[in-house]
């Protein structure tokens, strides 16, 4: 998320009622988790183990639960629960405003773009040329759409990321203040769901299809002229690269990457980051060759412990003599 | 189901056209499945196999297909096909009116709650304060939903259960005249789908949240503070304690209880009742330390072979001299 | 695809500027996929594969992308890129124009037939009476529903078919022009999507009860008297026949045939056409019974490595003597 007008961190840090280090007219320029964070940006760590991470990261602030001394070219503010310090931050820039119309004001539509009956679209909404957005889609506020795009019925882009923290006797949602960004010629079946980042962007690549029922989490990233076909869920901070191939039912785990070309065989599930150009199937997924095999060599687990038993009577008989 | 009225079993028997033993005065208060049912209510019973859970059962009236004694305490309806009776005394105080607008005029909804273009709110649904339902979604008749929930586009709550009968040519639908019971603080992602109870409730506890494209069946208690990720399947009539934890994709079987704070990974198929504070994975799920050590022996099967192989030759040599 | 009026093969390879061999004067009806051509009607092959198949089909006319010679009875239209030809022929025949109203004034509604608020509706889409489309259905052009069909909320009929073609670059979408057909008697779940025919007819028997989140692919045709469970996927061209009993969450692959009375049970992956009868389980599916022993067998796994690793010992210690 991005600053509509940079903030200077004393200022900031006044307003958050926080103690901070480094330099109190650095310009603030937007905040991000630490993934996606830039330059000029905001990050948030509270877990020791992250530390060196955040520290390490492009953030040009970091909220961080422990008074350490400023490493050069960073700023610090501490607060003993940065998560709450990132969220109000936020919460202070976004708002919910209910839409009054089922296509806001606000909404910029390319020439040749046919919006069906039933769609809902938020605001600052653009679309561009030529595109088709079927009956009872729902668009929410600030996601981009290319060219030629094609998007089916009852499905839902730019919903909030499914993304909680966990307090000791409840979960706290985080607001989502990202977008979803969608290029040119992409078309989207009936009833996906395609989440918006949580500070960043989710996005989708030109030529890329999707099929019916596939789910997008939160600030994944699918390069161009991917296939995904029916019922995939594809978790947040996803990588998957350009020309990769992902069959019915697959299941992919959160921060992982799929590399260019990669072939997903039906309803398998990705733990790890896969290698571009190879053939994967399974859950958790491996090379599609060997999981194979290994499928068809558990039909020979009988066999085994008969030939076990044989073997071992033997060598008692033998030992007997 | 409660009756508005109680009916006085004799009356209703006459209606029906049935025999009867037992009290003629009593009054029937409602009518429940088996696995719900309360005491003054009717449940139904068709099978020998389940005559003597039946009659245990908290129901006072059970109709019955066997003209047998009427045990202290019950009263029996008897019919030959005492399905067939069940569903004609649900049909008899149900009726399907269509809606003529989006929002029902009876549907009650809080203070500072938003309604997003294109919902459908269906007759007698109550929503609490402070929500926010996205635009598209769909909420039948007789929902109540607490303070603050949040519902994401093209999502359906209560629609009908799926259940069946099966006849010797066809399947029967049973109507369904159950409710759906949400709690304070839910937030349901977008593209799911919440069955009413066929007969009883269907419910989400106060503070859980439900990511996109979930399945909730009817008649199943989701307790408080649970987290349920994208694409889950949730059977009916199934039992899920306080802070549990279901990851992607997980299907679960029907009539089983997941107990407080289990932890289901993705992916897995359970099909038993599982104990809290564990750790589950697979299809069918168990432990899911044991089921990643049974993963990776699958790789050892070929070595084995081949070391098996080896002894054979070995003691095939040994009795050859 | 049947053709509104014939067209003559002279004229239409004119039209297409391509050279033909055959009778000039025949009278083409329709055109459609190999798997579903009928007599009169033109097909393409563009692999050599599938020229043999091409050649023997129904299809009166073969677009083709090596000059052979006719056979007899048949008809060849020569072109480098026969899908691009194909896809010509149905583009000039169909084209896409935006609804103003949600229920398209061409829509035939029965009797006693309920429309909920927010249904979005076709051209010439024709149900039959007393059937109940629930809030915030869409349902494409061409739709044919029976009597006394139910379809619940959110859910999407007739989509588009995820048929592309890859090029050396992009995907090329194949357009649809098939249709969709359900029986009477049918429910429909919510968040279901069921996609039109590519050239032909997707089809759901007499009686077949879907759940929530099934996934039905184009030309795909569902017997009657089926039961398919909540977030079923079943891929394009799959035929199931009668009183077939699909339970959760099972995929099924493309072009295969699940026999009658097939009983597949949840998370199965089927990848082979089942015989009728009986009952399967697994990923990739087969006899259940068989497979349950299979799963059951991985367990002994680390046992046997103990045994065997105990006989090693034993020989080594024999031949050490």
């Amino acid at each position: 998320m991005k600053f509509i007008t940079p903030s200077r961190l004393s200022v900031l840090a006044k307003q958050l009622s926080c103690e901070f280090s480094g330099d109190p007219d650095f310009n603030i320029t937007g905040i991000n988790e630490i993934h996606v964070v830039s330059h000029g940006e905001i990050t948030f760590v509270d877990h020791p183990k992250y530390y060196d991470k955040a520290l390490a990261s492009a953030a040009s602030v970091v909220i961080i639960d422990k008074k350490i001394d400023c490493p050069p070219g960073k700023n610090l503010i501490f607060h003993s629960d940065p998560f709450s310090i990132f969220k109000k931050i936020i919460e202070d820039r976004i708002s919910f405003k209910p839409s009054v119309s089922p296509i806001h004001p606000s909404a910029k539509i390319g020439e040749g773009t046919v919006i069906q009956p039933g769609v809902f679209i938020g605001e600052n909404v653009v679309i561009g040329k030529d595109c088709l957005i079927h009956a009872n889609v729902a668009i929410y506020q600030n996601t981009k759409i290319g060219d030629r795009v094609i998007i089916h019925s009852n499905t839902t882009i730019g919903a909030d990321a499914f993304y909680m923290k966990r307090r000791p006797d409840a979960y706290e949602k985080f607001p989502t203040c990202g977008t979803v960004s969608i290029g040119d010629d992409v078309e989207i079946g009936a009833g996906c769901t395609v989440d918006r980042g949580v500070t960043d962007e989710t996005s989708i690549g030109d030529g890329t299809k999707l099929d019916n029922q596939v789910h997008v989490g939160h600030d994944t990233k699918i390069g161009k002229h991917c296939i995904v076909a029916a019922q995939v869920g594809i978790s947040g901070i996803v990588r998957i690269e350009d020309y990769a191939l992902i069959w019915g039912q697959v299941g992919i785990d959160r921060d992982l990457t799929i590399g260019k070309g990669a072939v997903i065989l039906a309803q398998s599930g990705v733990s790890k980051t896969l290698a571009g150009g190879k053939s994967y199937f399974g859950s958790p997924a491996g090379d599609s060759k060997e999981r194979m095999k290994e499928y068809v060599s558990i039909k020979k687990i009988p066999e085994l412990l008969k030939r076990v038993d044989e073997l071992e009577k033997l060598l008692e008989k033998q030992r007997g003599k």
